[in-house]
Order: C-alpha cells, then structure tokens, then sequence
C-alpha cells in the first residue's frame, strides 16, 4: 500500500505491506487531515519514525469482532499498554509504555490502511461527513480544556493563536457562553469566532490594557511571546492552560507565578465523544477551516502546503474511488 | 525606637520616630522571626527599602477601636487598598496596589513597634504562646496549600526541601493523613516529619525509583534542581505547588508538563485563622523549629545568624522587659 512516510531525514511517499497487527481492527482509510504536530514531527519531535497522520476517518475493513467490519470510524490514537495502573485507571492516554498513532512507535493514518485496537474506535454518525470527521482528534483536544477547568458564561477567557487548534478552541470556549477575547496574528481567521461571539484583537495591538485581566487564559500559539503575554494578563489566582507545545525549556517567572498564585495546566488529548457530539450538532464549523484538499499521492506535497502562511487544514483524501 | 533597617545595601540597626499612620492600629513588638523572605531583600529581592520583618506578636498599643488596646496580636501582612475590585472580592492578598509588611512599601516588625490596619490583626489565643505565634504567617503560607489542592489520605506526596517552611508544610501535609515523603538534605531536619508519620529521603540518594510517581509534589527548596526533580517525579495529571520562590526565570520543559497534563500551582500567602487554630490545638511542632533567640540590639547579626547552615527560625526577642 501507499503511506507518507518520515525516515528522520525527509518525507516521501512509499511502497510498504498492508499492517497486520494481531488482534487489532484494520481500517481503509478514506482522509486524513495534517496537523501541527506532523510539521513539528518532520522536523524533529517526539523522534518519530515512521508513516506519519493522526488525523483520520476510515471503513472497518477487519476486525477481531466482525461486527464492526463496513462501519465508518475514527480513532483514538494513544494505545495503552492494557494492564499498568493507568490503563486500569481508564487513563491509556497517560500509560508509560503506550503507543501514539503516528507519533510514538505506532505508524500512523497517511497510508492506505491503518491498525487500532478495536477499544480505540469509534462510529461515525451518518450526519456527520468524512470532511468534519477528522476534526474530531484536535477537536478532542481543544474540548480537554473544559475538563480541566470550570469555564462558564462568568468567567472571563482570552485565547492566545488562531492556528488550526486556536479557532477550534475558541469555537468550544465560545460554548460556555464565557466572556471570550481572541488574539491572533490574522483577522481573517479570527472571523470565525466574532461570529461566535468573541471579541477579537490583533496580537500586535498589544496588550497593555489588559494586564492581569482575565480568569483563565488559554495558549495556543506555541510560542514563547504567546505564553509571556498569557503570563501577563492573567490575573491573579487566575488559570494558564498550555494547550500548545512550546519546543525546548521555556522560561518562565516564577516568582510571579508564586506571588500571583497562578495555576498553569497542561493540555493535551481529550476524549473522542464529546467531540463527536459537537461535530454532530453543528455547534463548530471546521469546514470553513478546510484550505486545500490534496491526495495521498501528493506525498511531502501536502506537509510543504500544511506549512504555507495562512494554510489552515490541509485535508488529504485517500483511497480509489475518488481517483 | 529602635530597627533593623534594610537601606538597598546595608542592613543596620536605627533609631527612627515610632509610626504614626492615620487610621491604623499601632502593636508593641514582643518577638519577630527572621524569614528566609528576609535574607531574600536583603539578596535584592521585592527591591525593598526600610524595616525589615514580617512575622511577629505583640501587644495593641493604640488603635481607633479602643476595644482592641492591649490585646496580644499577629498580624496579617497584606494591606489591600480596600477598594479595589479584589479587595471587594476579600481578597486583599492580590490587591495590586497592596502594601506588604516588610516586604513592599511598608515598614516592617524588626522594631519596637508596628503599625497596621484594624482589620490585619487577628488576636492570639492565650494558650499559644509569644514563641508559637510568631510561627503563624509561615505555617499560614503552608496551609495555603490545602485551599488550593485536594489532598486526603489516598494523596501520595512529595515534599522537596527541608528549610524552615519545608517542616511547616510537611507538618500540615501530614495533618491530611496524605502518603507524605519528604526529601530535603538533613536527617537531623527531616526527623520532625518522620515522627508525623512521612517517610524522609535524602535529596543526595537520587529520585529514579519515584518517576512519574506522585500525585502532588510541592516544591520548597527554592532551587531550580528542586523543581526540576518535582518535574521529574510527578505524575501524569498530577500537580506541582511551588510553595518557595525560585528567583529569575527558571527554564521548565512545556513539552512535558503538556504531555503530561501536569498543573503547577503557585502558592504565596495564607489565612491566618487556620494557622492560629492549629497552634492552639498542638498539631504543630514548631518550638523545636527555634534555633536561636536574639535581641534587636544584636541589628544586622540576627540576618547572618538566620542564614547559616543548619539554622532553622532565628527569633528576636524585643522590648525592655527581657533586658
């Protein structure tokens, strides 16, 4: 089959078996969307190896339990090992000893066909279409924030980026009904959340009038300015959620940490559900955060478009029918 | 009167006029401690200038409430401007115009006397004595802790430093029944808290048998190796409490506390009521803490005495009737 493979140097599309993994589902995949992640991945996270893409929707094509064969599915892509503490707990996505599709020594979704243990899919409803389907991982993880932090119609909430999983964020904050101020660097990706609600504000503006202003502050610009800004206007006792990877050992003040009894959470994966629920009563849009459609056979193509300026998501359509 | 004075570069006793501040209640200082906070000033912290001294007992000279003339007193030592938005909140602690008791813009308790509000004092029950309940404010800042993260019996924690508040906080840890370890580089401190039923480690023996081990580590040694051990040992959604501050910017690895989906709790000063009521029932052991008793006379000496090896709390005594 074909895959979008990474080998640790460059990223080119291969030839490479159908996976066969004893007692997990095999799936065709039918799209998958680029994600941040992947960009970071080639260019040296996580020391990935291996066919990249988290982001999917597909068909069952075996499984250990035929009932699912011909359902149409995504995936949660952390595997737990099955038997530590963590897993037990119900929490595989905090198991030491776990596998991350396509990000930790599980090849992931850019391919033809894709293996999962069968207690990591989900149905898709019919109402849903393939195209808002693979949002549901980073819409997952924007949904995380509510269950760490109590957020509603109260508190006051700025988000910081208005990259892929910012708009995503700010459109699952906008659902709490809470007093909503988007930075970004693009007022044109910022239009989706003044529909919802948000007030939105160039991050060049600056942000001298709302120094230690808001509640709870949500970082999603991966970046070391983003999180110096979300240290200044925070208020005090107030909440920092990381939501972003910011790469390397960032400094941060402590001191005002402490002096201001700030909380700072970080923010990974979230629960498939939730997001499968949102996706199914339209309450986000992720269409209009679809910029290019590409093709498997596109291979490193559709990382170098993912990358460009502006690019929102760069959804990658897989499989024959559509040839 | 007489106080030990910081003035940017010396500390030094002088003579200065008593204080007369409208409005405010003015105490007769019976005995202050000597706080690591104020062997931080003088290192240049806050960048405060004047007398130093913050956690005292004395006796309520004048006061526009007479009722409270010769009552024995602590002192809360954040002064909100008391109309503030935060202050209207009752939190007068984050009051961004605050005043702070020998820290920011007001004259500390290394004196013969001290003025505060009315509403700072908090009257000391007659069973705590002078030499108790000058433990009040730090063992305050270590019961912050429990208002802002839940710990009980099932809690496994780790207490990194020994210092003054590392026993204060340790002690309280252990009123929770929590499964308490604590780490610091002293036996002879840490012995304490193994009589309160925490199991002691040395920080020297090394921490690779606990990775990823703990659901809470409070981290107060104040060292960026402390924190970058709480980093270390701290459990997959687990929490960080920076209880002692770490001066500059501390580098910390964003990519693992968002990974791991760790929160990091920063935590300052407490209420006093609590503190006050744990001396009275003797759920403390803070008389063994006393290192060595001094006099204001003996100035700048109480300073380098508190900053040597091995000395926990330096008490100074003040007032005629011990001459």
């Amino acid at each position: 089959m074909k895959a979008i493979r990474f080998d640790g140097d460059n990223v080119a599309l291969a030839e490479i078996p159908v996976p066969v993994i004893a007692g997990e589902s095999l799936v065709r995949v039918v799209a998958v969307g680029v994600c941040n992640t992947d960009l970071e991945i080639v260019r040296g996270y996580a020391g990935f190896r291996g066919t990249l893409g988290h982001e999917f929707v597909g068909v069952v094509e075996s499984s250990p339990d035929p009932s699912w064969i011909g359902a149409r599915v995504v995936g949660e892509i952390n595997c737990g090992c099955g038997s530590c503490a963590r897993c037990a707990a119900g929490d595989p996505r905090h198991c030491s000893d776990r596998t991350v599709l396509g990000i930790v020594n599980r090849d992931g979704a850019m391919a033809e066909y894709v293996s999962l243990p069968e207690r990591n899919l989900l149905r898709v409803p019919d109402c849903v279409s393939d195209d808002r389907a693979i949002f549901v991982e980073p819409l997952a993880a924007a949904c995380e924030i509510l269950h760490q932090v109590a957020i509603d119609d109260s508190t006051t909430v700025a988000l910081i980026g208005d990259g892929k999983l910012g708009l995503l964020i700010g459109q699952v904050l906008a659902t709490t009904g809470a007093r909503l101020t988007a930075y970004g660097r693009h007022r044109s990706k910022l239009a989706v959340l003044e529909t919802k609600g948000a007030t939105v504000r160039l991050s060049s503006d600056g942000h001298e009038d709302v120094r230690g202003a808001f509640d709870v502050v949500v970082e999603a610009s991966g970046s070391t300015s983003g999180f110096a800004m979300a240290q200044a206007i925070v208020r005090p006792r107030g909440t920092i959620v990381l939501k972003s990877t910011i790469h390397g050992d960032v400094p941060f003040d402590a001191t005002s940490l402490i002096v201001n009894e700030v909380t700072l959470v970080g923010s990974r994966c979230g629960r498939f559900e939730w997001a499968l629920e949102m996706l199914e009563h339209g309450v986000v849009d992720v269409e209009s955060m679809i910029s290019r459609r590409m093709r498997l056979d596109d291979g490193d193509a559709v990382l170098a478009a993912a990358a460009e300026p502006g690019v929102l998501k760069v959804l990658v359509e897989v499989g024959d029918e559509r040839n």
